[in-house]
């Protein structure tokens, strides 16, 4: 095997070279200091350091306002599907989301626990092949926010134009935070898993509206309250610290990139390559509509599940893994985040014409 | 600064330097398989074998019975002090609970959310400074669990006799799991956040016997369910994959050093010198009752603050870091958990004569 292949991994996933090597170092000795960086305390000067300076850059990359709140958290998004209505719905409240995949499947699902769910547009009759405009559905007047998740890592589709409403807005980012520039002013509350556009499995970033916090009447569990974590600027107990130190690393690599308008010229060009392709072509076909083209995943299908098979087995012997796609989908999956490289890109759109041009 | 220094932080703690140089490798690539090891998809196969080894040797180490599940989690213990009473505790029972420091009064506070909580014990009048005997305390007929914390992280005591009781019994054992043999069989719950005796900070793992999965009245959220991790071995979403290996190659060393049977003679000894030389004078005071002292955090005094604050000043040049007491004791603390070695332990107690010859 050569030192580093092309991991094309929905998440985990690939990260800066530089990160890693840079991560190495400090995991045996961190900045001199006799000690390795998994090793010490969360106290300590050197790792409150390394924590400020992960949210300092994230506000700023992110051009988070001042109103808001960043926490560093456990328990992934899956955790956060409960903890947004635990904090945000309160008992005979409803909220309402839109259904554009499994994950907000799964949100609803928790939702349901602790408030009326309106599920204001589904696209699962389509095999969640696209996502809504907000001409499509309508929210009910007394709902508490509107919840939608911005990329479905699954089905390869993304909110391009995110949805027009006075209710907050809350989004699950986990598979496209930071791809572009937004508005968080426009936001009540984003989190997102670390795991696919910004660091190691471990740590879930949630950015919430001071206003947000702490007006739930339900009777929550200390951990389960955003407060506890806002009033403990994420230290109310041991955080993870490694991948909050990594998550760290990556952003000082995206800043130093240019921040998120270079990252989005270069995302839409990796992604053009793919979709251009696909387009040239009726041997790879997409299975998200036009304008719901996701620019982190893109999913698309051969003329059999054998050649689909055989397509896998080629390109991860040249070096290109990962490409297997969810099996809600079938076919390929190529995801390609903030960190994938366009050579990477390129490798696969000049293997995937060869291998049409051998088996159509 | 030299390459390592002895850290006595209480944790995130000290982990064995082999640990450290092996992660650094696979980080970069893992198992020369061109991806690092924070980048691998958690349903890899690479990864799944070493969530799998990880488990495994955990079983072996502590001779863990087939009844039993092991769980990775994550948000660390303090997320336990409501998952447990979640999941034990239907509304209107009782659990039992021996409150013997700070960490057992915040899981208290989480229990009394979910149930009738009966406090047994309490050593607070003493500002902790021991542990009960069974017969020190009742068990209520109805309760359904009895819950302690085996090693008071703060105040330096710890159960050298675990509570007798038909009742299951659910520790808190995340400042000494591993630290010697014990029999799994007489527990029904044991919790420990990884970052003391086991690894970096991120995951929480927990020995569940199964008649206790699944057998709650509460409606819990999914990811707040032990039967939602059981059932899918911790992978259900995303696992914090990286701590979960640090933990697996902790494990192997602990293995290849003889198991727990081994680092109990080393940790004992290492305790012993460190006891033996505040019994020796008056200059050093031990806070825990002879009878419940620690063998993971030595706490002591000295006859000032100031001589105090002296004393970790000169220590930490000396290359002795994290000395500091926790504020509600005061003084001093030597975190001597699993992975610090015997001549840290050393040089500390050859400073504390040298330093008390100067001073006394």
């Amino acid at each position: 095997m050569p030192d580093r292949i092309y991991n094309f991994s929905a998440g985990p996933a690939t990260l800066p070279y530089e990160v890693l090597t840079q991560a190495a170092k400090d995991i045996v000795n961190f900045n001199n200091t006799g000690i390795g960086l998994i090793e010490m305390s969360h106290r300590s000067k050197e790792f409150m350091a390394v924590a400020a300076e992960a949210e300092s850059l994230l506000r700023e990359v992110m051009g988070i306002p001042n109103n808001y709140k960043v926490l560093f958290l456990q328990g992934g998004a899956s955790t956060q599907f409960a903890m947004v209505p635990m904090n945000l719905l309160s008992p005979g409240q409803t909220a309402t989301y839109l259904n554009t995949g499994t994950w907000s499947k799964n949100a609803i699902k928790e939702a349901k626990l602790f408030g009326n769910v309106d599920v204001a547009y589904s696209s699962e009759s389509s095999n969640f092949n696209h996502v809504p405009a907000s001409k499509d559905y309508e929210i009910a007047p007394e709902s508490q926010y509107l919840y939608f998740v911005s990329n479905n890592t699954i089905f390869g589709t993304q909110f391009h134009n995110f949805p027009e409403t006075d209710k907050p807005l809350v989004a699950d980012m986990s598979s496209d935070i930071m791809w572009r520039p937004i508005d968080v002013s426009k936001f009540g509350l984003i989190f997102a898993g670390a795991q696919k556009n910004m660091g190691p499995a471990g740590v879930t970033v949630v950015i919430i509206r001071d206003d947000l916090i702490g007006r739930s009447k339900n009777y929550l569990p200390t951990m389960f309250d955003y407060k506890t974590h806002a009033d403990k600027d994420s230290m109310f107990n041991t955080p993870p610290c490694f991948a909050i130190y990594v998550v760290g690393l990556v952003l000082k690599w995206l800043k130093n990139l240019g921040g998120l308008a270079a990252i989005e010229k270069i995302n839409r060009e990796k992604a053009a390559l793919l979709y251009e392709k696909i387009d040239s072509t009726d041997f790879y076909r997409g299975h998200a509509r036009t304008d719901s083209r996701s620019m982190m995943n893109i999913t698309f299908n051969l003329p059999t599940p054998e050649l689909e098979a055989q397509f896998i087995k080629e390109a991860t012997a040249k070096g290109m893994s990962g490409l297997k796609g969810h099996r809600s989908v079938g076919g390929c999956r190529a995801s390609i985040y903030n960190a994938f490289p366009r050579e990477g890109v390129a490798k696969l759109v000049e293997f995937m014409t060869e291998f049409e041009n051998r088996n159509r």
